[in-house]
């Protein structure tokens, strides 16, 4: 059975449910604080940016929730997403380990996105909302809420990094020709955009910026919503899906994972693989290695402190308690746009600190390599962003050579490339550079963290 | 049954075995003939560019021929394609027909093109080639047969069209990613291309004028062949495999093609999709209309003249009776680059003569709204080829709405335009003009056909 390329699931197999990891662990994550009064955010600070379902989402402790039948209508389009054993890499890399990629680039928008993108757009519609604001870095999150809003007839705006609006011009026409309108980050639109501009008029952006941004212009106005591509709850809880499906694609080919990378941005493709395979791990049913991988320009989990910050630069946001390098740390424009996040999920930063989960980060020179390798064998261009977890692949790949195990690796592509071949013509030409940690940088934004009584 | 969004098929069903129209048809095409006797071509005509496995095939009058073990592994890093039905286009439309796609954009090149990529690279490799010339349009096929030769570990050099070159800049990033060499044609390495920037420095180049390129620059070296994405019988049966998937996914569905559309640039995406049904109309068990859509600024079978003619515009291939706008006719820069070839697949040329087949033109405008159309309900943005196919969808879904009739539609997505954004930028700044049918520039370039006596 394990000789299968790839290993499908018909849509009648698809879950119907998304998997809420809150109530398995050993305890509950710390709660959101309201920025002003640092006392526990209650669901009532969240409503000027969420509609009710996703904010009873965001602090549910029941540990499954349906998929309402719209979404998974649309779901349907790419989703159960395709298992692949990476058959054609293990040959090059002369590995006996079995590597397993499940791929999310099939969905309409290219990446994983979509699958919190959907529901996020059918509850704002349910709840009478008919226009949405949001941020976007490498673009895929602003594709796929742009793919989202034009199934249920909403307006969009977005506002995307700087620095990778400049590097992907085509993202601009593809949010486009799904109706949205795009701007970038920093801009002239907003406050927080302004102040930014006039301290740095050539900022880079970056993503705690756009969501300033896209919150500053949604908050305000009762007709409008933010939505938000990772980081919180509901987003990863939507993302689970991923792992479900790969569950149940790996027991038709009866494997279990031993580890199982992913890349780290905000967390939400990472968390999206890896928290239902966490549970079966919880429950002792399997033991694999956990592991997230974040660039080494952006290292939030490995070398951020655990401390109550804001999700945006400006600090409109409720404070959480994240993994995080400053909220106006202002990563190097790595290619990797959708991994320039200052901060990490609560949720994953809180189980990292249960110590259920590994995480280490690597060059952006070192992912293009294995881009390109990935490529050359297998075929699909990946992201800059899941080029990280497939480094890390590779290196478990070569230590299962040294060891000769059969080690089972499991991983997430969670987007394709066709929208970053600019970067990749940079690292053909040899013009791609490392940005090193930095350090001073981080610690400057350190000090600027908001003051909280523990 | 019907209400399925995707119909799959597991690896097992995929097909073994590509299908030969040519013994099936009421009379055999007429042959090639030798460029300078003006006699039937034979085998060693061809050997110069092609190896014998696919002379062998061109020539062949064996029904079916089997897919070598090595190419069915490398088709399932993404066949079977899936088979969509369009609930929401259809809603959209407010019609009553179904309308089924076969998306053959999940391939690591995003197009059709691999189906005979993979085993053109496999024959050449097996008869000891190990470098290959080719020549593309918009850049799917030269993608696809460098991520063919990139699992073969041969050497690729392409001539792509300079009018597509230069609107698709991050083609040449694809090609160079699989470790390709591209040039822009016409270039100045060869005889062909020296003539052609002699008499117009700033040709927009033609597909015609590449092959020319392609075939001087492998024919008189033993050790290079050339390889050619459409137009030929052998490539034809290759894409047959598209065919024979969605007849078994139809049946899965119970559902029966009242009208089957596909677009033709060569013939093959076209022949590839429609030849198994043609199979069954000939045998009775169905009777769809089946009809090519071409570009009105290159409507070779509506338009063109059915008569031997070269390949090429520099007059070295054999000649092949076909539907012709003259061999040094250079079509209107239209964005569906992979559409501007001055002539139609001999083959499928003989279909058109017989009776078999329909065909159509649409100016690309009317295709692009299909596009985004279809990109905002379906979510797939197309590539400009198959929008030809979706604009004659529309056409008929709509005749459909009007006659109350449940149509069943069936037509190839035949690519994804994730490439393509800058010719959709245009489109959506409504920069984007029709070239109307270039009646004189065709009536003067056939005054240059080859005289060949009946």
């Amino acid at each position: 059975m394990t000789d299968r390329t790839k290993i499908l699931l018909d849509e009648s197999e698809m879950p119907t449910s998304w998997y809420n990891i809150v109530p398995d662990l050993p305890e509950p994550p710390p709660p959101a604080l309201h920025p002003g009064t640092h006392d526990p955010a209650g669901p009532e600070d969240f409503l000027p940016l969420f509609p009710m379902d996703l904010i009873l989402q965001e602090v549910s402790t029941d540990p499954y929730i349906e998929i309402p039948e719209e979404v998974q209508e649309v779901y349907k389009l790419w989703r159960p997403s395709p298992l692949f054993r990476a058959h054609r890499l293990e040959k090059a890399l002369d590995t006996p380990a079995h590597i397993y990629y499940k791929y999310e680039g099939v969905s309409p928008a290219g990446s994983h996105k979509p699958n919190t993108a959907v529901p996020q757009a059918y509850y704002n519609k349910k709840a009478g909302i008919n226009k949405l604001t949001t941020e976007t870095g490498a673009g895929q999150w602003g594709t796929a809420l742009a793919f989202a809003c034009s199934l249920f007839d909403m307006e969009l705006d977005v506002w995307q990094v700087r620095a990778s609006y400049d590097q992907k011009p085509y993202r601009k026409a593809m949010i486009e020709m799904f109706g949205a309108t795009i701007h970038p980050s920093p801009s002239e639109l907003t406050e927080a955009g302004r102040a930014i501009l006039a301290a740095d008029p050539d900022s880079p952006g970056s993503l705690g910026i756009a969501i300033s941004e896209a919150v500053e212009m949604a908050a305000p106005n009762p007709d409008v919503r933010y939505a938000l591509g990772s980081v919180l709850n509901h987003v990863l809880m939507h993302q689970t899906i991923i792992g479900e499906e790969a569950l149940l694609q790996l027991a038709k080919v009866e494997e279990t994972p031993d580890v199982i990378v992913g890349c780290t941005g905000g967390g939400s493709n990472f968390g999206g693989l890896t928290f239902p395979f966490l549970r079966e791990k919880m429950a002792g049913k399997m033991n694999p290695t956990i592991r997230a991988v974040e660039p080494e320009a952006c290292p939030s989990l490995t070398k951020g402190v655990y401390a109550y910050d804001f999700g945006d630069t400006a600090g409109m946001t409720p404070l959480m308690k994240m993994h995080t390098l400053g909220h106006d740390f202002v990563p190097d424009p790595i290619h990797a746009g959708g991994l320039r996040y200052h901060g990490m999920a609560p949720l994953l930063s809180h189980i990292y600190e249960l110590g259920l989960i590994e995480a280490i980060s690597i060059p952006q020179s070192e992912c293009f390599e294995a881009g390109v390798n990935f490529a050359r064998t297998e075929g699909i261009i990946p992201a800059p962003e899941p080029t990280h977890a497939l480094a890390a692949t590779v290196r478990e790949a070569l230590k299962a050579k040294e060891s000769g195990e059969e080690t089972v690796i499991l991983t997430a592509l969670c987007g394709h490339g066709h929208l970053d071949m600019a970067a990749y013509a940079q690292y053909l030409a040899g013009e791609i550079v490392d940005f090193e940690y930095p350090e001073d940088k981080v610690n400057d934004a350190l000090t600027r963290l908001p003051q909280v009584a523990s």
